[in-house]
């Protein structure tokens, strides 16, 4: 047990020290949680084999601010990061930054992010893990067997995306799940007592959960017992590990230790205490005692390895279509739904018909909706994975708008893989932060909203959104599809099957413009070329209809281009020239060529037009700011469709006299 | 009970039909819940007296599509809503929307928005009650004694703000606080057993929440001793109505009763079980019946009245308190502030400074952060609003970035007053469902966001904002004021305190250009009139420096209009002529004259910039296409604010080198 006492006290002052020389980082989390995180990585956390290695465990550092633990418990037990790396904690071009991210650092499970986050992507990662084992496992092949861990400290749990995906997790009864809550009782702003004093046990239990207590945290032995308790858990588990803030520095059991940083005397006097001598440094001794573990978890991998070999021979079908899952055939939706896409009048529905198609071809989509299917339509045609079916890939989220994003950034980063995860347009502002991960984890997450404007029915301005687009739109490197039609539609999903990028894709709801006016568009040739709307929208935008030497340019996306079609029908009756452009995509047509994008911005034309029922300025950018912007700068009112667009002057008619008017 | 009974069957009727002719709405909640919501009404909601009687229950109808069934109760107690207003719902110009709103329907106390967003908001009430009621009660003179009641169904409790800010209220002890849960079991997704199968009442006990349940939630009796034993509760309280979805319909006892419209034979058929005639038919008996109530409360409302003037006579002091809480005197921040301007070089304290004189003038100011003081340094110097303290203005929110902006507007709305919320930038996509609704009620809550721009420290790219400035400026109607120093600072809180307008506020964090480079701009003093640029600032954008006859603009906000600032002093070296607009805010500048805004664009000079440390389009409309906009991209990374500026080339010399190029 000396040993033991010594690699956590090792650790301990690694951590303060990484922490002192970044003059970033939460000393209080650190130190506390030294104990506990060292059990976990010594005893239980399965970390040996990298991404092919798909029965290994997951560890979700959702407390990122205590990073500095976290980094050296990697150093200590041989994964790819060096003392000079902790060194350069929370320093320019580091490989262990402030929180930790995902590809940035060999090991790193997943971006934390901030606050709930990581726990909302930990249950995500923890339903992946329930639905393969499910799926593959067989009699006496537990192939699957692996555990997913998120640490937490007191911030994480209050916030509401980690309460969501927690009453999930219970609910679906995901015993794989294995939440380690350092129980400081100190927070940010104080005592906790002042700032959340529920009864945590008692609250989990409530919501499914098995909970143990672990009143010395600082205990190697108590950890231990804790963690294999929970382990074989029947239940999701939450171990609360009672310490103390800032343990064995001059700052322990103040709150102050969270965002304080030790002086280096303060970080002598925990080294004097210890015995110990050197900066940064770990013994021999505990070195040889910590890699143990990976020499022990390398013997675990090629166990498994070899049950592997012998489920191929007793499960060969298993085996083959475990071998087949991940697979992504080259396919061409245009070809597969082309005839659907033509009888299928409402948008929505179509949506799904493809959803539905791609899940076929793809074993490993999962995804479901925030209690509004009756809305978004967006459903797998299957048994919901449910805590008596694991093998179902529809998950009724419930309402729980904040959590829904983050879980499926989970799923996608365990599969590697699509997932979907569908709303109204209003919610999309509650996913806002998880979209944000999953561009920086680069996860192909697909968000579908649908009712995407103030003429989405009578549902009033509570319901209806406005700034949702433009929101949406800013997120860096997230693309935004909003079609027109059901032939945009598809072309969307086979740029989105193609690229594998966080997407989401905004559909209209009943009673929209595109339904009611629908014919107007259709079986429009463009100019130049004989190729279709579906083969140009590829490309994000693209002249849909175009008069020789036009002197007007009109912009539009999804329901609005059959307006700007009217509004061009209606000025060539005064023989006035126009080129119509369909914008599905804003983000995809900046990725195109310089030549084909000035092709299609048309700068040379003066009178420059952009219509979209939403408020978002960056049409400015096609239209300069002489440009006439044709939205709706405010929310929406009572009354159906019709009613909002003679109400917002929101008709044909109006563009045009407004376009005259530039003219004048 | 014979005369109840019947009460209850009209008013489930009346929802029915109301439902049915506006064909939306959630018949199985109204139905359901038609019992406990009369007896609510009947014999518990103080709602006698309007805006002016202090003293009045409030009740949120956080289950808002459920609507019909409130808007029938209002015109059977005799609020202003009448029978073709009824028959009016949902519909074009209504008086009775889909979901209830707060300025245009007389007596609706809330505007409910989506989901969670009335529970948060129900908790704000609550604590400004409690908070008055602390501050002004004195010994015999309860004079401040009421309710907040917040009615909700499955989805309400399932999405996180509700539980971030349940389990504040559990924290506070808010003892009254009632909520009323309708149970039915079902969401619109299907049963809620699939979808959240907690047990509600263990996991409100946890939060420190006294709960009541009604087995037989269609019993007035029951109903009415459980709101009753709420009534003197001692502790926040849930009362859980056990009922059937769409009660007495066809559809009862199903989930599709959350979105299916009854049949006009279906609504026959309850009113032949009923024995009713007739369509949207109050009986005399029942209205008479009901309109005891509205006298019983009017004789409460006079009870309380004489013994207001008996409070005047015994406490004087307190009774001129009380008269003076609301007043707004004018003031002007500028003389108040201006010898701390000059001595306080750290933005973040000069605004705490502010903030605390604003609430030394108005004593009704309330606010708090999101477990970040140590970031924003926005705290009022008082002892904090506990539950053994109620009367602290400073509420520590805890890491409740989703309730946090909904309590506010509780408090604004209660108050009719200012209330602030504060936390970093990042953090503001937690909050903008809760500024629509600051917009949509015209709440004067001000939230305050720090560490505003990639540049803001080693804190990597989870905690950077980026998109957030874009997605601010986004909300219809919300006013995003970004100052680049003191004095900017100082006039947008006087823009913001003389308009009352929803407000964030968006501070550089430390290690800023901002705080590094401040020297340059200052004491530069416009060239055509000798204002200040406090005087200039009020306008939302002004020319800060002009060169005689200028070929290049240069638009900027906050720590970038430094940087502006520097190119200029770069570029007169090559004899280029500059004019630099620094721009505090988009949305004031907007509202200025056109001669004024023309004033300060000055479209006629062709070399047209935007700086600024976000990925705001927004600019593309003073720069129109070929203009420069000199912004970030892509997310934050690891280093300090020098590091990251080197590494984004985000720099006066870059800066320059673009601009020169655009001339070539």
């Amino acid at each position: 047990m000396k040993i033991i006492q010594k690699s956590i006290e090792t650790l301990r002052v690694l951590s303060a020290e990484i922490i002192s020389a970044g003059k970033i980082g939460d000393t209080g989390t650190a130190l506390s949680a030294s104990t506990l995180l060292y059990t976990l990585f010594k005893d239980h956390y399965n970390f040996y084999g990298g991404d092919s290695y798909i029965n290994r465990d997951r560890f979700v550092m959702a407390a990122g601010s205590a990073s500095a633990v976290y980094y050296s418990l990697m150093n200590m037990f041989g994964f790819d990061i060096s003392g000079s790396d902790l060194k350069n904690y929370a320093q320019f071009k580091t490989k262990t930054p402030y929180s930790p991210e995902l590809d940035l650092t060999e090991g790193v499970d997943c971006t934390a992010g901030p606050l709930g986050q990581g726990v909302a992507t930990s249950v995500g990662l923890a339903i992946s893990q329930a639905f393969l084992a499910k799926k593959f496992n067989a009699q006496k092949f537990n192939i699957i067997s692996s555990h997913t861990y998120c640490f937490v400290n007191e911030a994480n749990l209050m916030s509401g995306e980690s309460m969501e995906a927690l009453s999930l997790a219970g609910t679906l009864n995901l015993n794989n799940l294995i939440l380690l809550y350092n129980n400081t009782g100190t927070t940010n702003d104080g005592s906790l007592e002042n700032i959340n004093n529920e009864k945590v046990k008692r609250k989990f239990k409530a919501m499914g959960w098995k909970v143990i207590t672990v009143y010395k945290g600082d205990n190697y032995l108590w950890d231990f017992i804790a963690i294999k308790r929970a382990k074989r858990s029947q239940k999701p588990t939450l171990i609360i590990f009672k310490t103390k803030a800032g343990q064995d520095s001059v700052l322990e059991g103040t709150y102050e230790s969270h965002n304080k940083i030790l002086q280096h005397k303060e970080i002598e006097k925990i080294k004097a205490d210890y015995n110990f001598n050197g900066a940064f440094n770990i013994s021999n001794e505990v070195k040889q005692y910590c890699m143990r573990t990976h020499r022990r978890l390398k013997v675990k991998y090629l166990q498994w390895e070899r049950q592997v070999v012998l489920y191929k021979n007793t499960h060969p079908e298993l085996a083959e279509q475990l071998n087949a899952f991940y697979d992504k055939p080259k396919i061409s939706l245009n070809k597969i739904l082309k005839s659907t896409m033509q009888e299928t009048e409402n948008m929505r529905e179509f949506n799904n018909v493809i959803l539905n198609q791609l899940s076929t071809i793809r074993p490993c989509i999962m995804g479901g909706s925030a209690d509004n299917l009756y809305l978004t339509k967006a459903r797998l045609n299957e048994k919901a994975f449910s805590k008596t079916n694991y093998r179902g890939r529809h998950i009724h989220f419930g309402s729980r708008n904040q959590a829904i994003g983050a879980v499926c950034n989970g799923i996608s980063l365990y599969f590697g893989a699509p997932s979907y995860c569908s709303s109204t347009l209003l919610q999309s502002s509650n996913m806002l932060p998880s979209m944000r991960l999953s561009v920086q984890m680069n996860l192909p997450v697909l968000y579908i909203f649908t009712h995407d404007s103030v003429f989405s029915g009578n549902f009033w301005q509570s319901f209806l959104p406005v700034e949702q687009l433009a929101q949406l739109r800013a997120i860096p490197n997230f693309y935004v599809f909003r079609p027109k039609n059901n032939e945009e539609l598809l072309a969307c999903y086979s740029v989105i099957y193609k690229n594998e990028s966080p997407s989401a894709l905004v559909l209209s709801g009943e009673n929209c413009y595109k339904e009611t006016n629908d014919v107007k568009s259709k079986n429009i040739v463009t100019k130049e070329t004989e190729q279709t709307e579906y083969d140009q929208a590829i490309n994000g935008a693209y002249i849909l209809s175009e008069d020789d030497k036009a002197e007007i340019i009109i912009f539009a996306s999804g329901s609005e281009v059959d307006l700007a079609i009217e509004a061009k029908q209606i000025l060539n009756k005064s023989r006035k020239k126009v080129c119509v452009v369909s914008v599905p995509s804003i983000e995809l047509f900046e990725k195109q060529t310089d030549k084909y994008k000035n092709s299609v911005l048309k700068k040379d034309i003066k009178t420059r037009v952009a219509v979209e029922a939403s408020n978002d300025k960056v049409w400015y950018k096609y239209i300069g700011f002489d440009g006439l912007l044709f939205n709706i700068n405010t929310f929406g009112i009572s009354g159906n469709s019709e009613e909002a667009k003679n109400h917002f002057n929101f008709n044909a008619k109006k563009l045009v006299s407004q376009i005259k008017a530039i003219k004048a």
